[in-house]
């Protein structure tokens, strides 16, 4: 088999993200990173490239010398999918110049910096006809895939409520300086923050799990650390397209709470209930019988759920399993068109563009209702 | 030790609600049930009354007939405290009549039909200083107690986020022909009916916990099973006092959950949680230490938890001995007073009147915010 | 409904079990307590019986005074059940003369100090066709009852393995001064100590939920804490006599541990768990589907479980329900012998004089075998 | 950085455990697979050789040719650790040449098919100074890690009692035909099924977190399913060199079960739980203080599960990254030596040859003491 080539902007020397990606990406042997723009700083940039094993000739400073000089390469050598791991406002210069300039993308969510820009970089998608991958991590856990076959194919019923949460305890101090730096930092950031960072993983995971869009939204958002410029800590009605209705938890002050996203759908006939900290394991509660637990690896799970697992039952995958799934299936798409097969149903289960496009628009419309007297808001009309 | 002679309204025969009073009233040995009005068929009180073992002479079909002959009785034989058990619509009158009339009352909740009644018998009450117990069950868990204690150390900081919910399942379908019939009938339930048989449980045990009061709330409050007459879901928003916020769910409608009561509390150390379904575990997770789990019999918890705990760590109590904690410290306080002793703190740590009107307060705001467009409303104002 | 009148022998002040067992018997208001030998001191036993309301006449100092007494009281006046509730040594006489004057007894475990003495017993009340009552508390639970009834209806297939443990950490230091005084002490206790106390209740839950009898066994009974006198900690091999092999572990120095009884059992086509500390969950695991979790007072569960059971699904009962559960049903039994009517065979489901005899013949065995170099020892012979 | 060059023997088309090793490896950038003899049918070697993308030349049919060929390559170029993926019987084989032909050695567990060849490998270890790593892969957890740092420090004080449990319910029928094929078949598996499969990591979990050495052992070892050759459940009591006790629980015919790994240690002041379902969380039980739970990538964990930790706190790592942890830690050791630097302490924690050998006296003993009448074998001497 023919190994992707992958190249990353960003990821360089302290980056988190930048090392889940590079993980990610090997986990299943479809990639193998050839180059990168690891950092503006050519010492930062060298460190990361060469500690990785790369040669130095494809060791960059900027997202443009990278694709420019990539595009040169011969087609059997030069880089064909690239992942972007920057913050949120160097999302969409790198995204747009690598789709025009003919490479794949992975992106790291948020999409953009605002739901404009991430207009803007679907018709630059639809001209292109590359594609984009944007990680939403849990949407990649087989036991959140099980459960949205399980919704889809009507064992609860009519949908009628949904529950996500997403506590977080890690800026309940004001950690700015030390760490949190730009996640903080509205120029960087955009006009989000817990809402963008976490809200949009609980936006998309409630969307992606119910199969349901969010109509309307009332959301009390708030800064409570002293001096901090953006929101962490947000709480949010839903209305579905359905009639279904909801809430979403997001903050990042619930001290003691590690990144325990749960959530919890319930139909007409039971409920269902996946949460991270037990993360191969999906209970779904029936109305009049026992409830029953599905396990990550069991024989008995969807297609869907058993395309996305490694190990037998019992074995826990966990979080860079979730985030290689995205990867797996990403690079499992790219190489049927290039082999001109017919993708399978399951390798097309990744979060794209559309996804990209409701986070920002949940984004935007959540930051204006929580400044907003009026009670429900529509969300943000998204002209496909 | 001399019993305290224990009168029922309501709790005939096929009452859940009754039987619990009964058995929690036994637990500890501090009341003799010696009449009641069981129901207003005299065949069916009758029924109860004897299955009880009571002398057919003190089996009653109205309250008025039970108050009157009790209260005609020598000291040492009529009853001294009188629970009443009826629907909602029937909670005032009786109340009223008893304190007027020299009986202590225990009540269930929601404590009336309208925040005018509750503040009516609030004025009944301080003209007569008989003493009423509402019985908001979950607050007669042992670490339910052990965490309004930790927080009222200041064990946590302050206080910055509040999660209540409080999911059920058994309204998913239209039983109300079967089953919930006053629950769902606006004449005998009041305006609400999710918000006042369960909400008002999550709203008072938030504000018991927390140590903090609602001041305002966002309300989305559904009817999702089609021709039901009130509320069997909802989702609120809270804003505290101090300056916290929150969020409460209660709904009927979460097919396959049973009464998972659930409380997280968020302060600038370290968050706590306590849900019934675990009711003897109190986690505290800390900012950045290994989480705490406080165990109903520890040694190490408070004079409140222990006072409520009547096995030893590992056996667990439920939610009889919970409800049995209520009425034990309130047989305690009645017993303080009788002999002229100051009562243990621990023992006046019941929910009273206050909690009533707070109650009714939520009740009345959270329905009236369901129906507005505004996004926050004031809790109703409340003059003591 | 008349109550059954009951007298209770030992129970005086400081007596945590006997505490449970009037709690246990108040619960269901089947019996009233009207007289007791709580302690060999008068001033005890006058504490203890004037505390809980007793007329002084029925307040005994002597096992013997109790019975002698009371066998002259009227027909409609005189004790029916008594609870004898001593340490182990106190056991075999009040039982024998109490059975062999007409009364029904309810009793402690272990049964007697010996298995002679339990064999005598039985003789005993073959001859008089009183009713004997063993507390063996766990059997008591609804979801051990499920278990029991799932595996009896042949859900598991042929029973393979039985895994069954008692951990406790309270024998962990020398509290024998304090605490555990006559437990450790063999000529109370009899020969053993954490086999006697706990290793019988795991070996009865074993033997009651899996249906099965243990034929041999092989033992390593250890004194863990200095100068203890009696065993503080077991593990035994077990063999059924359907051929299945089990694993029973008992321990009272397994610091930091409740009484987190565990139970579990698998048959050809899936396993069953169950433990104390979530007393009301039943999980079965299947071969080739989904887990499943019962729970008490689920629609779908057992009349043996349901009879068993006082609130909905979702309010746990506890230790004291389980407790109160063998009580109720010796109860009915009683009841219905009076009335001359056939026995619910829910109610007949309660411990024995047979469960009491297997107990005695393990304790004996297990002893035997701790001391043995020879590996399978067989269970001591008992002649019914 | 330079990555090892890694062969790999067995692990060809359908193998579990070798895509699981290649996963491994690949983890964390340290290795790179340059070519492997992964069957002996040269269609199949090449098949997978191909799908991992290696050259056509370094794929073999033999692990002699493998062996021979690499060593004639260049030294930058040639495979520097050979990874043994075989059935137990060709365990011994390739791993002697390995060794005595200059390649380090990832090893497969159980080590051999016997304690001689066990003891062997060591004297030729000896000789070579080459490096062996073998895979039990339970050592590899974080929390794992953390469990044995406690106990090594004392916060438990002296180990009194060790359950250490490994239940599976994947033989519950007989699969032989389609499945276990070879672990059942005593001619590649050696004399023990479930105890040299799944008893050994159980063994070698419980020495290497309580820092003691079994002694004396006494073993249940059962053939359930009908016609299987090798034992598929075992029960073992344990002595360990300090005094205390243990109970080894391994079976296959768990009906159910997945792979729930899992160990309790109790000492003098608390008791620590680990279990694989839960597994980035360890719980410590205090005496008399609220039990602790830590957990993977909290910051008061030692530096042990530190350096194995590659996430925050709340993003599980699992039975992968475990497996991952043991082939970097091998790899920082090798690189250490290569760059004649001193190897942190945390990278030489990770089996070797002396667990190897432990874990064949195991596999002896219990064997023996399966079919013996005698109670405690010593557990077989091993002259290192």
């Amino acid at each position: 088999m023919k190994k992707l080539r992958l190249g990353m902007i960003g990821g360089g020397p302290g980056s988190f993200i930048g090392a889940i990606h590079r993980i990610a990406a090997r986990m299943d042997n479809y990639y193998e990173l050839v180059g990168g723009a690891f950092s503006s700083s050519i010492e930062k940039s060298l460190e990361t490239g060469k500690e990785l094993g790369l040669d130095e000739s494809r060791i960059y400073t900027t997202f443009q010398e990278l694709i420019v000089k990539e595009k040169q390469k011969p087609e059997n050598e030069k880089i064909q999918v690239i992942a972007i791991v920057t913050p949120n406002h160097l999302h969409f210069e790198p995204a747009k110049m690598a789709l025009e300039n003919g490479f794949h993308v992975v992106l790291d969510k948020p999409m953009t910096l605002s739901l404009a820009e991430a207009l803007a970089l679907k018709e630059i998608q639809n001209k292109t006809r590359n594609l984009l991958c944007l990680t939403h991590t849990y949407t990649g856990y087989p036991m959140v895939k099980e459960a949205k076959q399980q919704i889809a194919a009507g064992k609860l019923g009519k949908i009628r409520k949904v529950y996500v949460e997403y506590p977080q305890g890690w800026l309940s101090t004001a950690v700015e300086s030390k760490q949190a730096d730009w996640r903080t930092d509205p120029s960087k950031s955009g006009i989000a923050g817990a809402m963008g960072d976490i809200g949009t993983h609980a936006f998309n995971l409630a969307e992606y799990v119910s199969g349901l869009a969010v109509q309307k939204l009332c959301a009390d958002i708030n800064i409570v650390v002293e001096n901090r410029r953006l929101d962490d800590d947000g709480a949010v009605l839903l209305k579905f397209d359905n009639g279904a209705s909801g809430v979403l938890m997001a903050t990042q002050i619930a001290a003691g709470e590690e990144n325990n996203v749960k959530i919890r759908v319930y139909g007409e006939k039971g409920g269902l209930e996946w949460q991270q900290v037990d993360a191969n394991t999906l209970t779904i509660k029936w109305l009049d019988e026992p409830a029953q637990t599905f396990r990550t690896g069991g024989g008995y799970t969807s297609s869907f759920a058993q395309h996305n697992t490694r190990t037998p039952s019992g074995h826990p995958e966990g979080y860079l399993e979730a985030f290689a799934n995205i990867y797996k299936n990403f690079a499992e798409h790219i190489l049927a068109i290039q082999n001109q097969a017919k993708p399978k149903k399951e390798s097309l289960d990744y979060p794209s563009i559309e996804e990209g496009i409701r986070g920002m628009a949940f984004i935007e419309t959540v930051i204006a209702s929580g400044k907003s007297s009026q009670k429900w808001l529509d969300l943000l009309k998204v002209e496909g």
